[in-house]
């Protein structure tokens, strides 16, 4: 059996990096600088004083920098990028799984269902009747996967996602746990003093290259689709409602809410905590600062933020004024004395 | 086996309408008008050029409209309200599903617990020792009934929720895959720099005709009980915190959290992504808007935003004044200057 | 077998009280004010307006209060801190569980896990190769434990929970239903147009004493560890980004989110809703207020809230001066043609 890990220069030489120090140096595993430990490699982004400090403050074995003047007495891969470089590393450490060895006998698969080859399904799943799940996509453990859905192949669904009646998925989507597809959209009519629920038969279309994460919602269309372009990636504890359509390739991160049949274009980028309301447009590459709160159409290209949301610029201006307000009001308080303008 | 679908006339016929264009004109499916294909019928809201534009997009073969000028060419079905008619329509077309057909073997239900005529369990699902399930509730596959709940009858609990023991549930309660009733409150006392837990024994009782969305958290009373009134509906990822008491027929949004003790009277409306804080009242009838933080009382029927949350018309004269202060803060400077007030 | 409940007499020894009316009573339960009914006991915090209205629209057998003369004619304990007196009755009352009896049969454990002495699983529960957990730790149903995971002595990890590979908890961890540790951080970069996922290949490390609510998550670091101190409480629906660092005591309330690599001294508050961005650092005992949005290192024992924060008695302060901003606005325009200054 073979050494754990690789030579320094092992590792180099993936990234096309030159050594400074020992090229045999073992290294066992990647850490960030101040939790590193003896045979880890870091990488130190640039000069900034924090990082020097976190540098100092751990253990790391050998250090990707573009500098190696910077840690004296480590072991170094010099490179232009560290924090580019340092990411083909990583995938030189996988985190062991163990993924489900073919259909668990305790998963319960409809007979009707047509798994492709090479198809995982982990202990207490369910695949209902109708179901297609493409070559190579895991299930993994208590997933449900509702009737008549369709999964691409080499897709990753993790334990507890819910994929309900007629969910689409693309080739190569990753859902993260815990995550809800298909519920109904949020819709009702007053009738009688009392909300009557609006159907909602619709259902949900994620394209290629797709990764949700934890514990997000999208639900179904009400009809029709609520859809998800490829290449979109959105994060933890975001919820896509009813007949939301989003384009190719935008990034929607956690704790965003998009309101009902609002539309995306392609590389929109919603930061962290963003309401979007429901039944408005936003461009292609427009851009979203993290709190805000969109309530209008934003063009393409457009970068906004504030509450309600408007040009990022203006918006920061409005937040520099608003620290002087205090002070302001006094002063035209005095100056309206002076002026003998009432209030 | 009967042709799938109705008649352009039988759906007519359903919602009174009158057909303009083709009476035998097969219909298979609902779809929005830009997502409509070949057997779709789909609804023209209004003559708004986005609807018009989506219309002549899509290929709907019947559209559901006011005024049949507005779409030439298509087969129409002609009523005063075609957002109401057309969600009549949606109801004839349900989403095909697998039931589970009564208690999957694979269910863990205690001996003791009761279940009425027609209760469905899936694989996986279990039921602990003192519950009772009223009669025609679906209990989804990997749901949790702890011990002591009491579940009306005709309600559905998707995959993956969870009753902590002691929930109450009314009838035709629906809840969505992945909500949380009674976990523990957020409840610590600081002693000794610790925060040591203060026990939360209390319970969670919803009415009858709530739905609550996916994801969905809704915490146990410290004693006695969280509520959630008959007819209430809450959206997914809304945080309900121990001894909220919401009245009937409320409708609460996206990503909206109630912390510890308030209370919300009937028919209050809290758009997506607020916070209420705890210990406080909001009236019947009041409305908060989209990304408010409310912090204080409302009177029954106010409505209110911003945050933090006050009078929304109100609110929205702030927002148009702090468009301008930039400019009036350099206005103020010039005068204050004239007048040779200091700053 | 003996009558339920205690006399009024036990409870007020066990809490250091005096009886105020018959020792002998008989209590089967405890509640809130308002929701008591015979055989409750029920504490009146202080003699405010409201909670004197919900002593006397309730059916409390007995109160635990610091003046008897507020409750003529009930019952009463008399103690100097009703609040924190009635908190040691709670748990006189616990809510009965059904635990699971030792390892169910239908649980899915690896022959390599290592399970110690009393360790409970329900059915349903995966527990995969390599994972260590200590002795008293109950694992609920349909819960899912990644390979290599270690998990501490008297745990408790609600139904449906998932801990990915790797992930460590201390001892006396209890995390509540639906939540996910270990989920890979949100991390891509953009080449060729695509967003390229960034191999998250850390863990999450989580101490002793820590409780984190329902539907939360926390996602496992890029590489190294995310972390979470010991005795802090995390509420519900919040999320924690790759590589966090959060320090010991402290409480992160409902709907928080804390974006990539940020460190969080210890006892930190940040109370509901609240967004922090990434790499910054808040101090020991910093405090945020709810809704606020933290783009910046807050420095140790500050207090903050707003969008973006800063100091919380400054932001108070705009807040009011923005209520009066419409006005202002006027009298500036005024001042302005009064002075010949144009806009």
């Amino acid at each position: 059996m073979s050494e754990p890990g690789f030579t320094l220069g092992e590792i180099a030489g993936r990234i096309g990096g030159r050594v400074v120090g020992d090229e045999s140096a073992r290294i066992t595993g990647v850490a960030p600088l101040r939790q590193a430990g003896a045979g880890d490699i870091s990488f130190l982004a640039s000069d900034k004083r924090r990082y020097l400090d976190d540098l100092a403050a751990g253990r790391a074995t050998a250090v990707v920098l573009a500098d190696p003047a910077l840690a004296p007495g480590r072991h170094c891969v010099v490179v232009d990028d560290p924090v580019a470089a340092f990411d083909q590393i990583l995938a030189m450490f996988p985190t062991p799984r163990d993924v489900p060895a073919g259909v668990s006998p305790a998963a319960h698969v409809d007979p009707s269902a047509k798994l492709a080859e090479g198809v995982c399904v982990g202990p207490g799943a369910v695949i209902q009747s109708g179901c297609q799940v493409g070559a190579g996509t895991v299930i993994w453990s208590s997933v449900f996967v509702g009737r008549d859905c369709r999964i691409g192949g080499d897709c990753v669904l993790h334990p507890g996602v819910v994929l309900r009646e007629q969910t689409e998925l693309g080739d190569r989507v990753v859902i993260h746990s815990n995550s809800t597809l298909g519920a109904d959209g949020f819709g009702y009519r007053q009738a009688g003093g009392r909300h009557v629920k609006v159907p909602q038969v619709g259902r949900v279309v994620v394209g290629d290259d797709v990764e949700i994460g934890a514990n997000v919602c999208i639900d179904r269309a009400k009809c029709g689709a609520t859809t998800v372009g490829s290449g979109t990636k959105i994060d933890n504890l975001c919820q896509i409602a009813h007949n939301v359509q989003i384009g190719e390739h935008c990034l929607i991160m956690s704790h965003t809410g998009i309101a009902g049949a609002t539309e995306l274009g392609r590389y929109v980028v919603l930061a962290g905590n963003v309401g979007v309301r429901d039944n408005i447009r936003l461009g292609d590459q427009a851009v979203v600062a993290a709190c805000a709160c969109v309530s209008s159409d934003i063009e393409p290209g457009q970068v906004w933020g504030g509450i309600p949301a408007h040009d990022q610029r203006q918006a920061a201006r409005e937040y520099v004024a608003i620290r002087k307000l205090p002070e302001m009001l006094k002063q035209v308080q005095q100056m309206a004395r002076k002026l003998g303008i009432g209030d």
